[in-house]
């Protein structure tokens, strides 16, 4: 197996690692709330998902939409439109050979940041706050993008 | 090609390679499932794209929302939403060197989970079908990163 | 470092960084046309967002769907849904030791089509320019695929 630990054993790869899986896990519990939220406000989209609360009209009241629901799912969206790049430039970043400290300070700053705006985004917190997360996760992944293509250029 | 050809030549990333290529273009069929619902039902969201059938008011009526579209559109996002954590910490998880066997049961419950989820939302079948396969989807991607935060943890 | 640097120093993978890292940039450059669009023309979706603008119903008329907005969030979303298939099956494709020349065809045709997709969407141009692009990123993504499954076929 020795292959196979060979990038587990680099240490800017294992905070890579550490990192996206937190930030990825984080991701994942949007789809936990937006369930919670779907049941706990009986807001729901597919017709088979009411059929628990009776038949034909009594059920079909459910089928709405909540302004909480799509709160969540808004985050959720966003989350994907931000996380997928940094999990891709940033894999590319850790195997361009960076400082562990810099590494570090960029993995912390970005996953901080995405916490941050879930926070901002559910309960919600006036802007700007909202808003000023997105822009340091979004310059983060930027800045790891620069040093991907200075290390790797090739066209 | 040496270099290029170390991560193939291990069991584990080659099965993570064959599951993952299998579930994203699992995951790409949905594009083509909802372009033949929006062509079948004439169903479109941009002006362009019901040019073909006319001009003015005869190809305004085909700019619609239909509840078929939708639900593969819903399938299509939750696919999103589900496989890039797969992808992101499945490609960790077989470089922190678990045993084949191990790998092997966590992909192919992950890719089995999510084929059948696309069958119960697109058929549909009743819940708990569709909830409980994407339950199983969700749990092998949790437990793969369990073990990638044991193996490489590094705040 | 040299572990880290490995995959960086193969050309393949190199030539896979670049285009990546290009192509997920532009993705997260939808994020700022969206935000351009709703400052422009004043099209948000939440409350918090439109707080700037005043209070009670002076705020609230900004709360609305604008056709441009929705127009680059389906665009947006189009991204998501085809290129992090390309990110992933490509990743699997540059570690299957395809000739340099090979690959770089597939990445350019990748990127190319992805970008005039992004102008077809957002001018609009007439279809079936945007469906052609599509299709031509779709295929690019399918060959890789077809490669890695040949390559690593391991179920």
């Amino acid at each position: 197996m020795a292959k196979s630990t060979q990038l587990i054993d680099n240490e800017v790869f294992r905070a890579y690692a550490t990192y996206t899986a937190i930030v990825l896990l984080k991701m994942m519990l949007m789809s936990l709330i937006t369930a919670y939220f779907r049941i706990t406000r009986k807001a729901f989209v597919n017709p088979e998902d009411t059929a628990s609360f009776g038949k034909g009209e009594s059920a079909k009241k459910f089928l709405r939409t909540d302004p909480d629901v799509e709160r969540v799912r808004r985050g959720h969206l966003n989350d994907l439109e931000n996380i997928v790049p940094f999990v891709g430039i940033g894999l590319l970043y850790a195997l361009s050979g960076p400082e562990l400290s810099t590494a570090l300070l960029h993995f912390r700053i970005f996953v901080g940041a995405r916490i941050f705006h879930t926070f901002a985004y559910l309960i919600p917190l006036p802007q700007p706050g909202r808003g000023l997360s997105w822009a340091v996760g979004y310059s983060v992944t930027f800045s790891m993008a620069y040093r991907v293509l200075k290390t790797a250029w090739l066209l």
